[in-house]
């Protein structure tokens, strides 16, 4: 029913986008990004929870209250990050600007950045790179719009599908920046997601955390929040559906579906691209308590580094694993947890269970590898994806120079 | 007021100790202890809380909820974790064999086990070591104690001190094995206290846990919790002041702060020992809104990955610093936080405070770093130990063969 199509951030009916070279990036690509549509849509946003978050955030924050917006403006290069009131002053400009070449109020703009932590915007350039990207908004620039929104990245990370809503045909399209925390001190994450489905402001936000719960929520590369993480949506209405009202509506779980889907493609690249990975990890627990339970324990095990520098060198270290969801506080019954590591059963009833050797180096030599742990006590599961940590992890954030 | 002294474990007066070659260690040295009291003592312990609890732990919780015991049994080369009922089967009867041989009742006697989790104890040899152990009981034997619950440590981790309580001397002592949870597949931490301060079960317990608090458990290496960590006390009074009964009684403090010493001693050791560890870093929390704040920030700076790598580089990167204190939950007041390392002010107001590069270069090429966060918020203040993460840690942990 999903079907994956072409066209980016631009691929929902009635979106403009547009990347230029604003010179904010040491490397001279495209570093500021404007996502404009020319009709009203609704809004919805999540933010990083840390306590220095920064500029953008605190003026995004403002417009995802108000559940409606037109256009988003990002940079990279810069996070604006840990920059005082001169900062916040220089996010709410590049909102002001932005929101006067296209005729919207402030708080119709979203506002986000990424880059070094800790220095200023050079506002001149940020300035003359708005105007110069809202004269090339077009549905054609999808590209340039997505390499203007990525710092350390060794790939695009987009995705985008057709879907039924409601008896019509709708599209949700995103476009996601981050190779993990590990990035050094880059922002980690920003998302933005535009839909042409018609959605209440109420209900595209409830949507946004349902599937963000079980994508982006539900990754890690080295457990380290960033102050900038923020995800943006757009639903502008123009596939002509019958407006999705709340989660009651029959519609809505269609959207969330489709929205789902492109969280978690997003969130998948994220991981792929973690500096340093030389394994991606798919950490399913069953037999927990509850969900919250299920990925309270996968997500131990996920961000664990003797797990992850197992993995690594390959090495099926099951006491590890079992040690971590045993640390996590999740309810395990020791006597019927069964772990399985590639398919092959290496722990049952909390003890060795003698998996052939031979068999297991096979599975450990693959990228991708699935650890699946039951813990024995209820119906709760829940996935979670990370990466191996690699001389190269320790590498990249030991070898950068502040 | 506190006075080092020698004689290790059997410092305090009226404790006898052992340790021998029972062949549980593929390297063939000492690998089983017992510490023994011919007299009655108040007995306290605290456990690891994982899931996953090994047998010793098992056993080990009873006889400390009984609040007497005079003797503790152990053995490094094998965890005896993950191994099931054998497991609990073999841990009955290390304490059953010891207390036998000693006119004591099985619940007398601690066990722990330290080394590979998943395989079960070799009894024959377990129990012939026990033998000899028991034969061999002295005041002399000390460091062979010590050696006898040693994994992957790289040097003994002994405190001993003489302190005026009450109006008598008294002494405390302790040993600890353990160099973090980096030890692939070991049993992070295992640590036996004596003392000769004659106090109540109840009042001992309550003194080991203010003492924890603020020593082995506010450090950390990688955040990974083993399976098997015990830390058993025995006090027989033999130092023959008045019995401490509560933490109203005016010597309680006295205790509390000569415990502390030996206790804070032997965490730091543990973290010098950091397997792959190039730094030693002290991370001071203050100006939070509460102790547990304080606490929280500082826990979630010591185990950040990125915050690690950067030390391992030399790298004064304040930006990770303060982004790890922002997600742990504590508390702060962005605008307020300042942050120094080895004493330069790094970030100030939550912005670049423009350090002098060539000073804190300095700073950073030292082996022991001070990192001090004041969280701008209230009174409360914690102080954690940490070491960085370097190619070392990765290699250790990778090229470990299950």
């Amino acid at each position: 029913m999903l079907k994956a199509i072409e066209g980016g951030i631009t691929a929902p009916k009635g979106f403009l986008a547009a990347g230029v070279k604003a010179g904010i990036k040491k490397s001279g690509k495209e570093d500021l990004t404007v996502i404009y549509s020319p009709t009203p849509a609704a809004a919805a946003a999540l933010f990083t929870t840390n306590a220095f978050a920064a500029a953008g955030v605190l003026v995004s924050r403002q417009v995802a209250a108000k559940g409606t917006a037109q256009a988003a403006v990002v940079n990279s290069g810069c996070a604006n990050s840990c920059t005082g009131e001169q900062g916040l002053a220089d996010a709410r400009a590049m909102a002001h600007q932005t929101a006067s070449l296209l005729g919207l109020a402030d708080d119709e703009v979203f506002v986000a950045s990424t880059g070094i932590i800790g220095v200023n915007l050079p506002m001149a350039k940020v300035a003359d790179g708005i105007k110069r990207a809202v004269a090339e908004l077009s549905a054609a620039n999808h590209e340039k719009a997505l390499q203007g929104i990525m710092t350390t990245d060794t790939f695009a990370k987009v995705a985008a599908y057709e879907f039924s809503l409601g008896g019509v045909t709708a599209r949700v399209a995103g476009i996601a920046k981050g190779a993990g925390m590990i990035s050094p001190n880059m922002a980690t994450l920003l998302s933005f997601v535009t839909t042409d489905a018609a959605i209440a402001p109420a209900a595209l936000k409830t949507a946004l955390q349902e599937a963000v719960a079980v994508s982006f929520n539900s990754i890690t590369v080295d457990g380290d929040m960033s102050t900038n993480d923020t995800l943006c949506i757009l639903a502008n209405g123009q596939a002509g559906n019958k407006r999705i009202e709340g989660a009651g509506d029959p519609a809505y779980g269609e959207f969330v579906a489709a929205l789902t889907a492109v969280c978690t493609d997003l969130a998948k690249l994220v991981v792929r691209d973690g500096e340093g990975a030389t394994k991606f990890l798919e950490i399913t627990v069953r037999g927990a308590a509850s969900y919250g339970d299920a990925k309270t324990a996968a997500m131990a095990v996920a961000k664990s580094p003797l797990v992850k520098t197992a993995f690594f060198g390959q090495d099926p270290n099951w006491g590890r694993i079992l040690c971590a969801a045993g640390y996590s506080g999740a309810t395990i019954d020791p006597d019927k947890a069964t772990l399985t590591i590639g398919g092959i059963v290496v722990a049952k009833g909390g003890m060795n269970a003698a998996a052939d050797v031979k068999a297991l180096q096979k599975v450990m030599a693959e990228k991708d590898i699935l650890v699946e742990l039951d813990l024995g006590v209820g119906g709760g599961t829940a996935t979670v994806w990370t990466c191996d940590f690699s001389y190269e992890y320790v590498k990249i954030n030991a070898d950068y120079s502040t």
